[in-house]
């Protein structure tokens, strides 16, 4: 169980098959074979060993979708080191850290992100060399990436595998630091076989990497499509007419999008413009899917296969999905695509209460997940990981239940959940009824302290341009809309858009830390 | 990664659903849910305890297909023991063996091998209790399994898991005593992966057992299908017609045979009168395939698609596999269903010469195989476990080579390669052409010493009663089929049948043994 070996079964059974594809500055297409992948990992693999790379070392990617991204994945681990994939959406102070903390001894950065080099500079004190991915002339004091890879003898592959650290995939930030999610090659080889299992890839599937790769659901497919000897497209980023561009030249059969880029794809005005016949399955993931996308995107794009994957980037990530067979509107499974799926085949998932002890099907608990791709930790961080994976199960933070067929509900964050007047209030419900109100641009409902209820139920509304609305009139509506428990009880109008993560979350401790000072509520 | 961990995520999926189906004796339908199916399990594995058995101890098991050889399987498991299931096909001194070597404390038999009791009596010191599995009346001293069962409450399960040995598959036998194959529950587990990557199983499938459940190929879907939560369907042995009718009556949608069982099924006089139409998958391996009868068998169930199962017990078993892409008759997969595919997702395999080597495309050495679903060794003989996993590959005693494509084929079993003149000869080769000999009832080709040629091709024939044929008569039939090298140049003709193994192997050690006694070779 080692990630390289996906890659060289690929160059055995299909060496000359297509293993990348991307089209180059110059406006060709860079079509590789994975025997040429497999060469240049090896020696790409051999350069960052040159450059310094031990056995367990950290190298950091900052960069755009390419083949060379993908390259990178498998050189550090062909190479005995550890992959950082940086967010492309932070700031210098946050990539600053991600560095740092993890103490990367090699920085990848493409022509898009050198420009953030300065100010990095003289922050990044564990970084000893830095390669530059674009095609042009390195900035001074970079290594040119085809450079290096040209000057290198291919090295054998270390092989490190199984409990062996593969990546640090960075996550949080809505509550404090980001933390480095430590995963091992088993992890990601155990996640591989869960996607594989489920996903049904036909041989000679064509992927789309669209969404970055940095993140953990683009990872799944560098990963396990290199397993099924599946060929890799990418385009830089995603861009909904880049996406469908993509989608109809290189008759694209699988990728995975965000609900987002789903929503602004399907919605797009030049939809029609596109052949997307090619697509045989689409899986979105990794934030809740509002229900008129994917119907939408069912009308769409009706030749396509829809999986939903639901995970977390400490279950490397795939917890449970939804296939094809619940994406119905009628029978036994009707609508079951509201629900995050069933587990994974290698994953266990049980709803707990607060004791640890699993609830009745349909309570709401903390999704708790056990498995062989559950992560090793939280890197150099003992007691948060000791209470993340208390009892050898992963507690997700995500508020859900299980219906009786075992499929999934997510109905909050745990933290997030209000306690009203004894009633579970979950946040995410009440917020869906109050932006279903015209004239509100977004909202984010927390508990604030009330004497009567313990908790009262509270939104913050920031209003559309040009519009108006009292706390009357959106109290109202939510009654139409939801229980009246969990309606608002006060409402308070900001002008400025919410805080956001890096992420894209709502900082909802934020939001809660002026009305509980001098209470005790844990507002982390 | 436990074995018990597929069953109780079916029993959350899919608690109603059928888990298990058989025919009662009384002529009625034996129904079990997955709820049912856990809750037995887990009773099972306590009267097991209190029977003696302990974390890691043994319990073997004699008896025909059936769901309580299914629940047998599990419960050893959910109890932290091992199972040890038994050929069916063995004379009494050879089950001794299996019992004795493996020191089964507990021992499963049904009413089919209740009766070989009394030949094992005194013989098998191990055993302390013995469990009856039939539904009458027990012989004296055995313990009725639905009164064990019933009595027992349910315990915890063990969750034994990874490393922890999970069975041992006695295996071998051509040359000198079995030998019992020790497979983890990561092995098994890893194998249900490789499984469920490549043969797409629909959720809802409905699997038959027909081959004997002692055998791995089988265990593939008695821990696969679990893993996938689908059901589970048994008669109690193979018959061309009781699997047909069991297709036909439950709407089978998969299945795996030997291809003897194909052969016999295909070719049936009653095969049209049968409605095979919910075939989905026909997968077929443990042995090779003659291109007739599988051309037959897609000409006979158009609807199925075929898949060739490749592997070893020592590999748990899957190795590689070819899929319906490569059963096909135009195209660059031309005829590659000759082959036994490509290897399994998530395993290596490396054609090695002598020396461990791995050796150019298209040239002959040894299928060596690497991977998490590799056995931990042969039980208690750590030198031949040494000899089988040097390196840290697993040498299969198959030779075979690899094409350009990674389709590999076997040609022979290692030991029975002869090398005559410096030429390579592969003794299967030489025998299918001796085969076609219209008189020859079977026969055997093996080396034996030659001043001239180092070894001399020989063939050892047993013509069909009342027919005739003369050794010219036969080389000069093999001249027209293979290359003159590889033709005999003598023939001894026997008239008792070729001494077979239990697994139904020919024991060329036997054969060779006469022609090199004074000669140096290695014959076992």
């Amino acid at each position: 169980m080692y990630l390289t070996q996906g890659l060289k079964r690929a160059a055995q059974v299909d060496f000359d098959g297509t293993s990348t594809c991307i089209m180059a500055p110059d406006g060709s297409e860079r079509r590789r074979s994975w025997g040429e992948t497999l060469g240049r990992v090896a020696k790409l693999a051999s350069a960052m060993q040159k450059l310094g790379l031990g056995a367990g070392d950290r190298a950091a990617i900052l960069a755009l979708n390419s083949d060379r991204y993908y390259e990178f994945f498998f050189a550090t681990a062909w190479a005995g080191g550890v992959f950082v994939p940086i967010n492309i959406r932070l700031a210098p102070p946050e990539v600053v850290h991600w560095i740092t903390d993890s103490e990367a001894k090699i920085l990848f950065v493409d022509k898009a992100f050198s420009a953030m080099l300065p100010a990095l500079a003289g922050k990044i004190p564990s970084v000893q060399q830095i390669v530059y991915l674009g095609d042009d002339d390195p900035p001074q004091g970079l290594h040119a990436y085809e450079a290096i890879l040209k000057a290198a003898d291919p090295v054998p592959d270390a092989e490190r595998g199984y409990e062996d650290l593969a990546g640090l995939f960075y996550t949080g930030g809505t509550t404090g630091r980001s933390k480095g999610v430590m995963l091992s090659h088993r992890n990601l080889v155990s996640n591989n076989f869960n996607v594989m299992s489920v996903f049904h890839y036909k041989p000679g599937s064509r992927y789309l990497h669209a969404p970055p790769m940095f993140h953990i659901a683009d990872c799944v497919a560098v990963f396990g499509q290199t397993q099924m000897a599946n060929s890799h497209y990418f385009i830089p980023m995603f861009t909904p007419e880049g996406t469908m561009d993509a989608i109809q030249r290189w008759k694209i059969t699988d990728t995975l999008l965000v609900p987002t880029m789903v929503n602004m794809t399907v919605n797009h005005p030049k939809v029609g413009e596109f052949d997307l016949s090619s697509l045989e399955r689409l899986a979105y993931g990794a934030s809740p899917m509002p229900e008129a996308v994917i119907l939408k995107a069912m009308q769409v794009i009706p030749n396509a296969q829809f999986y939903h994957a639901y995970g977390q980037t400490e279950t490397a990530p795939l917890t449970s999905t939804n296939g094809p067979e619940s994406h119905v509107f009628d029978g036994p499974l009707a609508y079951k695509f509201r629900s995050v799926g069933r587990s994974a085949p290698g994953v266990e998932v049980q709803i707990r209460d607060e004791n640890d002890v699993e609830v009745p099907r349909g309570e709401v608990g903390e999704i708790c997940v056990r498995g062989p791709n559950v992560m090793q930790g939280y890197w150099r961080q003992p007691e948060l990981t000791a209470q993340t994976l208390r009892g050898g199960w992963m507690h997700s933070g995500d508020g859900g239940y299980m219906d009786k067929d075992g499929y999934i509900y997510v109905v909050d964050r745990v933290k997030d959940m209000i306690i009203s007047g004894g009633e579970n209030v979950y946040s995410a419900e009440v917020e869906s009824a109050v932006q279903m109100f015209p004239a509100v641009a977004e909202c984010a409902v927390i508990g604030v302290p009330d004497e009567k209820w313990g908790e009262r139920v509270h939104a913050i509304v920031r209003l559309k341009d040009g519009q108006s609305a009292t706390a009357d009139q959106i109290i109202a509506h939510c009654h139409e809309q939801i229980a009246g428990f969990k309606c608002p009880r006060s409402v308070a109008f900001v002008t400025d858009p919410l805080p956001l993560s890096g992420a894209g979350k709502i900082r909802k401790p934020e939001l809660r830390k002026p009305y509980w000072e001098g209470h005790t509520k844990q507002v982390n």
